[in-house]
C-alpha cells in the first residue's frame, strides 16, 4: 500500500549539547516519508527552492522515496534554525525563514490520486483540507498539526480535523487545543472534533492512543530511555512516519494493528535521535527495526 | 513476610481543583503502609503528637497495620498545608509546620528487629542510616528521599544511599541527584551511589526501573490515564507501597517479580488520587487491585 504525505521540506540549522550542523535536511515530510518508506510505498507533496540539490534528493531516492509531487519554485528552501538546552525536550527557535514554503499550495498529481492513505503534516489547516479534498477516495486520513495554528486558525483546524480519521500530536498541543491540563480529557474534547483515534506524543515518555469509540480502553506504547540523545529534531514525524507506515504496510485496520504501529512510531521516533538530521535512516536496516521493536517489547512487558 | 516502614504520620490540608479538606491523615509511612497492606504485613515506626485521635488510628487498625512502633510525644502531629493548581503534577506548598517531627528519633521496637524488608520513608537520610544500622538483618532495604536532602544533606544522604538495595524516588529528583537532565544518565550515576535498582517516577506516565547489574535493560510500567484526579497527594508512597508490598507477597526477588511490583505500584497510586487523603483505601478490595493490574497490562500489551 502506498501513503501520500504532505508536509515541508526543509533545511536545518541545529545546535545540541552533542554538536551542531549549519545545514541537514530536515522538515515534516522529509522525516515522516523516510521513516514510513521502511513499511511501504511513500509519495511526497511538498516545496522546495533552488538551493534544493541533486544530493539532498538523492536522500529521498536511496528510501525509494516517489518525490514525483515535489514543486520547485524559485527562492529559497523554507530554512529553520534552532538549538536544543541540556532539556532535550524543548527546541529554543533561532529563526525562521519560511522562503518558498510561503506561498506552498500543494497539487496532488494525477498518479497520486489513489493512494490509499494520507497524512497531512503540519501545514496550513486550510491547505490541509484542500488536500483531503483532493483526496476524496484515501482509505484513511491523518494529520498532525500545532500550537501556531491551534491558537491563530482554531475555525480553519476545526475543519480539517473533521475530515482526519487519526490525529497525531504531543501533550503541549493536546492541552491547548482540549483547553484542559488533563490529557484524558482532552483527549475526549479532541475526539468529539472529528477524528476516530488521537495519538498523544509524550516524547521519552512514549505515546498514548486515545478512541472514539466508546469503552475503547486507550493503549499506551513506552519510548526506550535513550542515553545520548544526539538531535531530537524529527523525531515525532519519524513517529507519525512508522506508525503510518506499518498500519499501511497490513491489510486491516484493527486494535492489534494499531498497537504495533504506536510501537514502531516509538521505534522510528528513537532511531531519528541518535543522529543530526536524516543522518540515521541512511544506513537503518529493517533487522534493526525488529530489534528494537523486541526491546521495546521487552522493556515494557511482563512476560 | 513484613516490611517495617520508618516515615511521616502527618495531617494535611489540601486544596485542588476537585474540592478542599481542612484536615486528613497523610505522611509518607500512612500512605506507603495502607498501599502495602494489601500484600504483606506492615510495621510503622513514626511519631505523632497529642491530636492523634483514637479514629486516626483506627483507619490503620482496619487495614491490619502494625503500630506497636509509633512513637507519641507531647506537642502537635506534623501538619502540611498544600494547593494543586489545574496541573496536578506539582503541589504547591502553602505551610509545613514539622511540630513533632522536627525532633523524631526512629526507635525499632525488639519485635520489630526480625523483619525481612525496610522501606526507609523520606525522612532525614542521619535518621535513614540510623534505622539501617539497628535493622542490620534485613534482607531488602529500599528507600525515598527529595530535593531538600539532595541540596542540603549530600553526604550524609551519600551513607544513606550506601545501605540500599532499592531507591525510588521521581523524575526532578533523579535529574537533580544525577546532575544531568537525561534521566538514563543520571540513573548510571545514581546506581554509582550504591543501589542496586533505581525507580524513577514519572507521574501519569509510569515509572521505570534501571538496574546497575551490567547489560540488563530498564524497565518500564505504565500508567492509567485518570480522566478525574481528585488528590494527587501520597501517590507516590503508595507506588512504593504497592511495590514493596508485592515484593514482599513473593519467595524470591527475580526480574520477573520485579516487573510486576512496577505495575502494582502504579495500580496502587492510581487508587490514592481517585479521592482525598486515605479516602480511597477504606474499602479497596484485592479484587478490585486485581482488575485494575490487568486494565494496565491490556494498557500496554501487545498481545
Amino acid at each position: 500500500m502506498s501513503i501520500l504525505v504532505v508536509g515541508s521540506v526543509a533545511f536545518d540549522g541545529i545546535k545540541t549539547p552533542a554538536g551542531k550542523v549549519d545545514r541537514c535536511l530536515g522538515g515534516s515530510a522529509t522525516y515522516f516519508s523516510l521513516a514510513a518508506s521502511f513499511f511501504a510505498d511513500v509519495r511526497v507533496v511538498a516545496v522546495v527552492g533552488d538551493d534544493f540539490t541533486a544530493e539532498d534528493q538523492e536522500i529521498f531516492n536511496k528510501r525509494g522515496v516517489d518525490m514525483s509531487g515535489l514543486q520547485r519554485a524559485s527562492g529559497k528552501t523554507f530554512f529553520w534554525r534552532g538549538e536544543y538546552g541540556e532539556n532535550m525536550n524543548e527546541a529554543h527557535t533561532l529563526s525562521t525563514d519560511l522562503n518558498v514554503f510561503e506561498t506552498f499550495n500543494p497539487k496532488i498529481p494525477a498518479s497520486y490520486l489513489e493512494t490509499d492513505y494520507l497524512f497531512l503534516g503540519n501545514i496550513d489547516p486550510v491547505l490541509q483540507t484542500n488536500v483531503r479534498k483532493q483526496m476524496s477516495n484515501a482509505q484513511l486520513v491523518a494529520g498532525d498539526t500545532m500550537n501556531y495554528w491551534i491558537n491563530g486558525k482554531s475555525a480553519e483546524l476545526a475543519e480539517s480535523l473533521a475530515g482526519m480519521d487519526i490525529l497525531l500530536i504531543n501533550d503541549g498541543e493536546a492541552r491547548m487545543l482540549g483547553k484542559t491540563n488533563s490529557l484524558p480529557r482532552a483527549a475526549q474534547k479532541i475526539l468529539s472534533l472529528g477524528p476516530k483515534v488521537l495519538v498523544i506524543k509524550h516524547g521519552e515518555y512514549g505515546a498514548t492512543a486515545f478512541f472514539k469509540e466508546a469503552g475503547m480502553h486507550p493503549f499506551r506504547a513506552p519510548a526506550l530511555p535513550i542515553e545520548e540523545v544526539v538531535d531530537p529534531t524529527g523525531a515525532g514525524d519519524c513517529f507519525a512516519g512508522g506508525f503510518m507506515g506499518y498500519i499501511a504496510s497490513q491489510t486491516n485496520l484493527n486494535r492489534d494493528v494499531l498497537k504495533k504501529a504506536m510501537f514502531y512510531g516509538g521505534v522510528m521516533g528513537s532511531f531519528a535521535v541518535e543522529r543530526f538530521g536524516t543522518e540515521r535512516f541512511k544506513d537503518l536496516t529493517n533487522k534493526e527495526i525488529e530489534a528494537r521493536f523486541q526491546l521495546f517489547r521487552d522493556l515494557s512487558h511482563l512476560d
